[in-house]
């Protein structure tokens, strides 16, 4: 059976030209980039080129570039040590009650150390206002984190308009942009945001790699120390084939994007004509500024979720119930809690995602199998006491 | 120009069946470990296979193991965790003075933070006694941080006998086995060490890959928090290939590591008879207790060792000044320093470290054109004002 890889927001292939850019990296030119002979060189002088063109996609200087293991190292990274840098200063922090678990959970532990933490209720679909983030900041607010767009029902949140506030009052804003970088035009100096955290298996990098963009990195401590890698701000030795990886599948993913989007949006916008049109299956987040391929439904009569997860998995087609990281848990989302829906509607929620490398005969093929299945969950879970 | 690679202690090539054992998880079976169709299944069947064979090679339980970034990771989670966890039972930590800057600028942060640490002084060989770890305990010590083998000189550490000074006295014991894991047999439960970490790379791994051993994972907070991956312990997407690589590295390294001990000895033992066969050239480290592909080197008037790690690079040989991390840097090794070494001699040191791939042949080459290379060096230097 052909498989249907429909969860591109959970992970991505490495694509092609990606994994042929890592390859030398592991065998052929493998010196410590630290290494003063000229074998080390070569892999300090692809570090320093992957940082300016990483940079380059991102609309930032390389000085302002700094690899890390992924994503949530990237968000542990600048909320710990705001707090390290900052706790003296003030100890208050506003997020939104929408980030990605890597934020809320660490926000948890700085609790837990004293400090107080505003989170901010979005609406319905997923967004916060300007007047709200203006109305929670205190004299003592240190730092903002509000994610860029959601891992859950793909609102794209307008990080502009509220890094504008934060920057007016000079409290440091950070934007989980895990789920829009390579997707969506990200640009770190127009955004106006201080740090920003990306992932590379979430645009066709691999695994295992990920980046910080600070606009004042000096004013941040490290939150890894020891041998002063990355010019002194995180240390241990550089995964070069990774950053390789990431860089070459950043350039390619901006280099497609407009094209992308426009093919991804209009897949998108196929899938969720067709579910909507079954009764009882609704669209969540925002209808207008949502990411290219991203669909994220609710199911009524399903019970959970998993269950029709499940059945598509039989069919060949790998969707998610929610995000990646609580996929195995049954627990209602969080975020769609946050947006109102109620612990029932909560859990019966699919997210479909598409990918670079999605087809329209497999969304055809999806929309030809989905209502069958949600209608043959719902009559068992009609049937069951659960 | 055929190249020579002899600084294996920075980092080594990926093997080729690692290579060939990472290569399908990019792109054919790269689904998100914590996702629940079979595709992402796969990701944690293999997770929890490689983590048992880990647990197998290093004398541990699969639950004891826990992936990272790699060593630098693991280093900075075991002390800035156990400080976490243990603050406010006590503030005293205990280190040996050659640990690495992952250890130590960490522990230096720690300070910041009010805890006081005791830096235990080696003997010139580069070993600590339990007699010196015993008057170094106070009744708030609470943890205790000591290599197992020495990046720099090489010295293998007698950490049975100081664990066990520890385990006595109820004081967290974390290891930094990074140069050890995969050159000589490391058995986490014989060692009787709470915590030890280990680096990919440096046995024939990926980089950006390591572990944490952890004797009682629960006690121990995580360093990164978020999605809950690894049991809660350490957030992030798993980084499957190069856990994978990591893995079959680790388990090559161990099948064949009572050939490669014989094997690299005898070559070190071959290169260090040359080399100290020059007039003012002198081993480093203990001579019996050593790692086996490990040669660290005085060169006595030849100012800095920069210049003949240079004259050597022009030969096709690599090797180093010093550790990886600090080669970049013209500052004498805190190590030599601390075993006693003047800046001079200290800033003239030689280090070359054999690995897998290493020949015969090679040794011969090197040991052919050393002695006129120190030679050469030593005409210049003392031509030289500086």
């Amino acid at each position: 059976m052909k498989r249907i890889y429909m969860d591109n927001s959970a992970t991505t292939p490495v694509s092609e030209a990606a994994l042929k850019a890592m390859l030398p990296w592991f065998r052929e030119e493998f010196g410590n980039p630290s290494a003063i002979y000229s074998y080390g060189q070569s892999g300090k002088n692809i570090l320093e080129d992957c940082r300016k063109r990483v940079a380059k996609c991102l609309g930032a200087l390389p000085t302002e570039i700094f690899f890390t293991s992924g994503g949530t190292e990237s968000d542990n990274w600048a909320v710990r040590s705001a707090c390290r840098a900052r706790g003296t200063k003030g100890r208050h922090i506003i997020a939104s009650a929408i980030e990605h678990n890597a934020i809320l959970r660490t926000l948890g532990q700085m609790e837990e150390d004293g400090f107080e933490v505003t989170y901010l209720q979005p609406d319905r679909l997923g967004r916060i206002t300007p007047e709200q983030l203006e109305a929670a900041i205190r004299p003592d607010t240190i730092l903002i984190s509000i994610m860029l767009a959601s891992n859950v029902v793909g609102t794209v949140l307008d990080i502009a308009a509220l890094a504008k506030i934060a920057a007016k009052r000079r409290i440091w804003f950070h934007t989980d942009a895990v789920q829009a970088v390579g997707h969506i035009p990200v640009q770190a100096h127009a955004l106006g945001v201080d740090f920003l955290s990306l992932s590379a298996h979430k645009f066709g990098g691999p695994k295992g790699v990920g980046a910080l963009y600070c606009r004042m990195p000096n004013n941040l401590p490290p939150l890894i120390t020891g041998g002063g890698q990355e010019k002194e701000h995180r240390s241990g030795t550089e995964n070069i084939p990774g950053i390789v990886g990431m860089t070459t599948a950043l350039e390619e993913a901006v280099e497609n994007m407009d094209e992308e989007r426009a093919r991804l949006s209009a897949l998108r916008d196929r899938i969720i004509a067709g579910a909507c049109a079954i009764p009882g299956v609704e669209l969540t987040g925002d209808p207008e500024n949502r990411l290219p391929g991203f669909v994220s439904l609710t199911v009524d009569g399903i019970g959970h979720s998993v269950h029709v997860v499940n059945a598509l998995n039989e069919k060949g087609i790998c969707v998610s119930s929610g995000s990646a990281c609580s996929a195995a848990s049954r627990e209602a989302s969080h975020v769609l809690l946050a947006l109102g829906y109620d612990a029932k509607k909560a859990s019966g929620t699919l997210r479909i995602t598409l990918g670079a490398e999605n087809r329209p005969e497999e969304v055809d093929y999806l929309l030809s199998v989905l209502p069958e299945l949600i209608m043959k969950q719902r009559t068992k879970a009609a049937a069951s006491p659960f």
